[in-house]
């Protein structure tokens, strides 16, 4: 294990945290907030005091870096960042308890948006501001950042690549030009576009600047977390809409826009798993729909609290104009598979993914004609293209993994002594990257109920779900850390 | 396709029905049951008419058998045999909607138990009878039995093979002799002692002899159906634990029992598979127990109930001696969760198996090994052999095939309206061959309430978890039946 290369990469991301705390501070002050002002200063400081010392530390490591290493780098990235990413809620006293402030700042990275707190109306803009561009951070991946600004001879053979790998989401990292690093810059680059254009909507709509750059972060990153206590239900129907739509464009895979700019509009067009998403969003919108006939007033607020909640589901961000606890139990499992599938691959959205599930049918498909024709040899293709059995295997380890996590969760937290329907949708929603979920976790309600034991389960479970899985596997399997 | 050697296959079947049916008959008459006498007079006798005519078509048939066509014989054989089975609860008017009487056999014949009986007591014992022999004749499967009588030459080859595999359930078929017939015998004989001693021990405990075959009937299968409508809680502790014993050995893989007659009591010591349901079962007990601390007077009738109630779910029996729904979250959670794990392969019970379970488990080690080090090699070990690809590939494509099953099938039958809860469990519960689930199909409850799409939805879920998916996924695929 090349632990001096993992522990400079960590230090540089750390330097890069207290950059991006900056903003914070100064809304903080602004505000003449004193106590969260010291927060974020205490904070910032011991931030650079650990960055430095770790620095130092390991300046000089060998460049030899494997899969193993990215995943392990990745996974205690996301982890030392949030441990220290917490304190101004924690310094504040803004979030008295520290697992209530680290479950909180999980929630932002990770881009659930589960929150612990019972009303979020009483937070200085300053920690409401951090929690919000947590949200931005994590979406694209705070790494992929990082990649994205280095000098291109930083790094050992492979490094960019394998980081990349372990913090994209989906089957198979799209590579958009050859190079990786270019790729991210690219990413980052529509992120922030695609980004400023919801906010410039969201003012269009009177919405006030403070609350349009919160909820712009939040619908970016597929995040979730809002600054009022009833999310987005006290805005205008123009601003829910602007959400709705801001939000499944947030869901669809980056590369599709990359294609759009080059002019390859076909080739977008074709392309299975943006049909899939784009079918399945429509079909549960009219399902729906059909199904609260009477629940609202009009036909027009029954379509827009449906579009939007499936919106809000399907790409796993979290926020809510309605109760959704309180609808029928067609939509409410609807919105329940929707939660599962989550969004397109390669986008900022959770979840099990489309191109993945898409992936994991065809291959079903080939292996059952495989059952009754033995002799036949059939590959699986997508968008056209043979995808390699490596791929194919590596998705059906997932789902494996997936069953098994989702699984021990389940029982883990059910200590707790809460309905099925609770610890099954908690853990959906956190694993996921959702936020809400059903019953004591429903839209209306928060995480503060669960113990200190499920609430760690529960992060662990959002870092899984947002880094895929694999680098928390391999951060908790006993061979990683074995001395050979 | 060979549908003359299908049609055949199920005519001889269809006989082998009608002279199960005689027991129930003769039960009828000598209670002076006239209805319910008719009906079953009239039933064997269409079966006989239907079973000729089907026998005169299909007389001289091709040898030609492949894979495909024995999956298609097992699929419509449990058809045919429940559309014509149920017929005696539905002409007695006991059962007066045909697709309640449907749902009601095949429940018996997969050996699920769900009912859609508010009260089994005012049911006649021709048809009560009936209802728990159809569980003994799906436990091992009556396939299985049919290819045990048959003489050597009558089918052609792999005839025998093909549907061993299509109805015998577990990952993997094992051959417990070279000789496929051979095999179908000593189950069978296995079973029927098995099913001896658990009635001998019942008539011990002072159980009356009709109650004590009807529930023997159902302890072998490990189906599920009762006789009285609190089920197994108005018996002495004595009989309720005799049940309990019966339905774990039932669990078990049927060669263990095989090996111990041979004395090789070291294998079976060293089974995999045997010492995981073995911890599974008894951590199981210890925590619901744990849990369970002051919910009833005495330690021991805490265990009792914990025990009895691990045991019908882990089996997939579903007798019950409480109201497991009243339990904690934790303890219900457990129950959910040892549902869907099921018993050991090769054994009566349904569910996931705890052999699939154990080699997705070590298969997913072995990739997650795979994607850290691609140059290395390394094949899966069960019991120290060698773990066929093949194999591998089709508990990963049946998982997949599990999860997209569960899906659609929560989602067509959320369309009632029911809890989260209810969908979710009422699927479990029919899919994984159980019977009670949580909310409206609780112990105490039925599956009456639910529509007939609905109960369609769920038979289809039951024939699937009891044939093991793959032989209904073929019956419902465009691809076999497109002319070529």
């Amino acid at each position: 294990m090349n632990y001096k290369m993992i522990g400079k990469f960590i230090s540089q991301l750390l330097f890069v945290e207290v950059i991006f705390m900056l903003p914070a501070l100064l809304i903080a002050a602004y505000d003449g907030d004193m106590g969260v002002t010291k927060a974020f200063l205490t904070t910032m400081m011991l931030i650079i005091v650990v960055a430095g010392l770790l620095y130092l530390w390991c300046r000089k490591a060998q460049k030899a870096f494997y899969a193993r290493e990215g995943l392990v780098c990745v996974g205690l990235s996301w982890i030392v960042m949030s441990l220290l990413g917490c304190l101004p809620f924690y310094l504040s006293k803004e979030i008295p308890s520290y697992i209530d402030a680290l479950f909180e700042i999980v929630s932002g990275f990770t881009t659930t948006g589960a929150s612990i707190l019972p009303a979020v109306e009483g937070i200085s803009r300053g920690n409401l501001y951090w929690r919000s561009f947590s949200h931005w951070l994590g979406g694209m991946g705070v790494l992929v950042f990082l990649l994205a600004l280095s000098s291109k001879n930083d790094k050992g053979k492979g490094f960019t690549m394998h980081i990349l790998r372990a913090e994209s989401p989906g089957p198979d990292v799209g590579k958009l030009v050859p190079k990786m690093r270019t790729t991210a810059m690219i990413l980052y680059l529509l992120y922030l576009i695609l980004t400023v254009l919801d906010f410039l909507f969201l003012i269009a709509g009177h919405m006030p600047v403070f609350d349009a750059v919160c909820t712009a972060f939040g619908t970016a990153g597929t995040g979730g977390f809002g600054i009022k206590n009833d999310s987005i239900a006290g805005y205008s129907p123009y601003i829910q809409n602007v959400c709705t739509v801001f939000m499944l464009l947030f869901g669809v895979n980056f590369s599709c826009y990359y294609l759009m700019i080059l002019g390859q509009f076909k080739k977008v067009f074709l392309d299975e798993e943006l049909r899939m998403y784009v079918v399945m969003v429509a079909g549960s919108i009219a399902l729906i729909t059909w199904n609260l006939k009477g629940f609202y007033g009009t036909l027009s607020e029954t379509v827009r609290h449906a579009a939007f909640q499936v919106a809000t589901v399907v790409t796993t961000t979290g926020f809510a104009t309605t109760d959704f606890d309180l609808w029928p139990g067609f939509s409410k499992t609807i919105l329940l598979i929707l939660m599962i599938f989550g969004a397109c691959a390669g986008s900022t959205g959770g979840g099990f993914k489309c191109g993945r599930a898409l992936l994991l049918m065809k291959n079903l498909k080939r292996n059952m004609r495989r059952i009754l024709n033995p002799q036949k040899v059939e590959v699986v293709r997508n968008n056209g293209q043979m995808v390699s059995e490596q791929v194919l295997r590596n998705i059906d380890t997932y789902l494996s993994a997936y069953c098994a996590i989702m699984i021990v969760s389940v029982l883990l937290v059910s200590i707790d002594g809460f309905s099925i329907t609770t610890n099954i949708s908690s853990v959906i929603a956190c694993f996921n990257n959702i936020g809400p979920g059903f019953d004591a976790v429903g839209p209306t309600c928060n995480y503060a109920g669960f113990g200190v034991f499920s609430k760690i389960v529960l992060i662990i479970d959002m870092l899984a779900g947002r880094l895929e899985i694999f680098p928390m596997l391999v951060l908790f399997s006993y061979s990683t850390w074995r001395r050979k």
